[in-house]
């Protein structure tokens, strides 16, 4: 098994042919799809635009698709929702449709969307993840970043979700040069609230008073789904399916 | 103080004005550079690309320049030297001007001319770098990374930099998500050849044979000096200037 890491998605990626995709924005867009998913959103429709994600919005029929997402941390004027993990509880989103757009996690999943596979990854869904991607031969974690640059909170990440399925795998595991620094990041960063508030991203959402995001982003294995991108629907996979629309 | 560390070149970079900027490329054109100037080298004309660096040597007169560098770390045909360390011997180097194309070093160069002031670091110049940094405001660490991608062997290196650094100055330093990052993995890796032996590019040097560049550029403070670029060309201050060519 290989796995590479790509931290900043303003760096080349590789050919992602026959490649697993794995994208993590923890502070906060891959979260909040899980979230929002576990309770009962049909599917995450990722926009690469405020602008895109209202035209995706109309066209899907507005009456039961949910605009939401942000930008620069911020809810956006005319949206439903802001990028709250916590905004998507059941009583809103269940049997919904969400088309989010935010500042970079979204656009990762453009940056990817040619790949065969791609699972959504936080920290809230990290064991989950790993134990779904065991079995591929070639696996790409892509970090969404914050505005084309590093960020630590995704990076280790990376490195937990790394270091889990090198576990799992027990053999040889070929790493590239961002997985084997994201290992020995995610080995000695202690995972929590503390740590996201460190970041310059959890520095953003406490000065615009989001600290309590922070707390139900580090929560490790909050739940056990693996979302899935496929044609640009992000969903929870059905029993016996590979994740198809319904 | 403020310390940014910048891991891939293809990410964009901050303003740089007012800044000290660190350029590091540990294999090998920063090690490379230490080397040749320390043995006596005039100076060293970054460029960036084989056909600029062959116009640039006949424009600056090719009886006293050396034309090196590597392309995919191989000499290039025409060229006087390839990029390895120890090929800047007193004996070729001393009193000459190098012009130097290497595949990432000698561009990062390019990404940073604007700034004020950029010196060059390595692991074998690490210490006294980290002593000339010690009284500015703001620093920016540039890692030249692999093809526009993360290098854990300059990521290791910037760590190693800003804790030193921090070390030193005994306050609170501000660090961007990069820098935190590169310091845990500083602390975490063992510096040595074995180390630069696992990366990406350590182990490219291997395949073609260059396996002892390893263990020259992983000799921490091998030399006290602090090279400087100032008008694109790369020197040791003189005593009492601040870098200016002679």
């Amino acid at each position: 098994m290989k796995i590479d890491v790509h931290f900043e998605p303003a760096a080349p990626l590789p050919d992602l042919t026959g490649s697993l995709v794995v994208v993590i924005d923890v502070l906060r867009a891959t979260s909040s799809m899980v979230e929002a998913l576990v309770n009962g959103a049909r599917g995450v429709y990722p926009a690469p635009s405020t602008e895109e994600a209202i035209k995706l919005a109309s066209s899907l029929g507005r009456e039961d698709t949910i605009l939401c997402g942000e930008a620069r941390g911020l809810m956006i004027e005319g949206f439903d929702l802001g990028n709250s993990p916590l905004e998507f509880s059941a009583e809103r989103v269940a049997g919904k449709r969400l088309v989010m757009s935010t500042t970079n996690g979204t656009r990762a999943f453009f940056l990817v969307e040619d790949a065969v596979k791609v699972l959504v990854c936080s920290f809230m869904n990290l064991s989950a993840v790993a134990a779904a991607a065991v079995a591929a031969d070639s696996i790409v974690v892509v970090c969404a970043g914050r505005e084309g640059l590093f960020s630590l909170d995704d990076a280790v990440c990376a490195g937990a979700l790394v270091q889990r399925i090198r576990t799992a795998v027990g053999s040889e595991v070929e790493l590239n040069d961002a997985a084997m620094g994201a290992v020995e990041m995610a080995l000695t960063f202690r995972i929590n609230s503390h740590f996201l508030a460190a970041t310059s991203t959890g520095q953003h959402l406490i000065e615009i008073g989001l600290r309590e995001d922070l707390e139900v982003c580090a929560e490790i294995d909050r739940h056990s789904v693996v979302p899935e991108m496929d044609d640009r629907v992000i969903q929870l996979p059905t029993e016996g399916s590979s994740g198809r629309k319904p």
